[in-house]
């Protein structure tokens, strides 16, 4: 069998439709097989959903997968699985998360780009410019400086590797241990008080489980180095909105406990207009736009491991849907 | 001779005064043969000028040089030494640039920031924030982004090659060839042209000479990749003020010519409250801040400097003052 002519469904409800829309006339010239079940606006085939093998999602509509009776495995449109396993009459196939260099290295960007605007006094800096003040701000090495990170899968990793190669002081915190070279491990709930108290700039790329849902609260922000070389804790969120409370942190900003933060992800997205959040001080708001999967990356990467699949390899990067991710 | 012991003038009216002022106590205890030159406020000793032999300064003042009969070294407060060749009185004695890895460290920080914000929609998302607005941009992979560093010596070096860590395409360009893994090295005035047209985001590090005096000009940007993946060129300088035009920059960024433009340096410094650059579009302003030399780092350096100088040793980082860096 032709992995290239097997039947894959592509859904592009998601936050990353935008980029799949961009990329639309070039992901399907060429490939009569590829269907979309979206709004109207693309140029898949519609027809014969009884032959899809191979489902590509975010959050699929429960009404899907009746029509799917062909259905062998699921791929995760992002590294994140929660939305997919959230998704009503999710069928018992294996589900594989989407790891990929290219997403990897676009979190890895955020990361760095709002640690260092956070570190080099972006918010203060732009504060001042908005009311045409110069004055400079005691500037901490990086060394002087801890950035702990939360969840140490690739992501993770790869963030962490690249905050190293800046001269910051990093550690990871995650269920299990791990090795890497200059950076401090931590694992498991009863190490999360150590990592924290040391702790200037949280970052948190973890997935959305019970155990991460509501983490980063008062009760944790209370928990981070009062008194570090920025003047207070940073918190910077890429992972999961389910896994902060807005109002907490919110709080936080305004009466200082928090010196800054950067959200990407948020209870609900979009982020209603009427969020108070919009105009927190210190506050960076990005869109859920840290590390949008590049269509390229993610079809390229689908179609090696349907060709693998179908050769008989075991799929990789399979979600072990009682841990969650 | 003990170095420790040799009399040493600190002046501290430069941009690095700031720096100085927090570590006054610790600089200065202990250390009675270090002088200042200043407003009063420091702790320093004011007497026995006519015993010091070595000066570090950023603009000393024209008239402090014939207080200084013994002086036999000047050592540079920053890597750039503009100002004090335009020192007036300036004696004929050896100058010394500061080069350390911690000044490295600091600007290959604002170098990589600057860069990811423009880069990762940083401007627009801010917009975006002031008004509420919640809507993702096209973003483009590092791979497709090519940032040109003017300026290779160690400073544009070291930033160079973080770039290239994070996946840009990364150019420099410079008075002679450099030979840099994953860096394309362009030499000469003559090559100038071709550089900046495959330049997406071009950095300024360049020192202040004849032949940089207002470079970063209309006819500049006019040459740069005017449809690179990010939508049009973006500028950022963090060499010197002089390096560049103001109202041609300005102009630029509110025609759209520029997408986007970081300075951290300006022809007048402090920037004057009454500038029109403060609230230009889709520029961010830092006050002379990428690269602050920490003063533990600068002062542990000049002495050990002095005491190889005392050994008969060479002294290091020598000003080319016909080169005029």
């Amino acid at each position: 069998m032709d992995a290239a002519k097997s039947a894959i469904l592509i859904e592009l409800a998601g936050p990353d439709a935008f980029a799949f829309r961009r990329m639309d006339a070039a992901l399907f010239a060429d490939r009569p097989h590829f269907r979309t079940e979206a709004d109207g606006t693309y140029a898949g085939n519609r027809a014969d959903l009884a032959s899809v093998r191979y489902l590509l999602a975010w959050a699929p509509p429960p009404e899907i997968f009746a029509k799917l009776p062909a259905l062998e495995v699921i791929f995760s449109l992002g590294a994140g699985v929660d939305h997919l396993l959230g998704a009503k009459n999710l069928p018992d196939l294996p589900i594989v998360r989407f790891v990929d260099p290219d997403l990897s290295a676009r979190m890895r960007e955020y990361v760095v780009w709002q640690v260092l605007h956070h570190h080099r006094q972006g918010v203060h800096y732009r504060r001042n410019q908005d009311a045409n003040i110069w004055t400079d701000r005691f500037q901490p090495a990086a060394r002087d400086v801890t950035v702990g990170v939360l969840g140490a899968g690739v992501l993770g990793l790869t963030a962490a590797a690249a905050l190293v190669q800046l001269g910051f002081d990093v550690r990871v915190w995650s269920t299990s241990a791990k090795t890497i070279n200059k950076v401090r491990s931590f694992a498991g709930r009863e190490a999360l008080p150590e990592f924290l108290a040391g702790t200037d700039i949280a970052v948190s790329l973890l997935p959305l489980t019970d155990d991460t849902t509501g983490l980063l609260d008062t009760h944790f922000i209370g928990q981070m180095r009062p008194d570090g070389p920025l003047g207070g804790p940073v918190l910077i969120n890429a992972g999961r909105g389910g896994s902060q409370n807005e109002a907490d942190i919110a709080a936080a900003l305004r009466d200082g406990r928090l010196m800054g933060a950067s959200l990407d992800v948020f209870q609900t997205e979009p982020l209603p207009a009427d969020s108070p959040l919009w105009d927190c001080p210190n506050l960076v708001i990005t869109p859920h736009a840290a590390s949008v999967s590049d269509p390229r990356a993610l079809v390229a990467g689908m179609l090696e491991q349907i060709a693998a699949y179908e050769r008989g390899e075991p799929l990789p990067n399979l979600v072990d849907r009682r841990r969650g991710y």
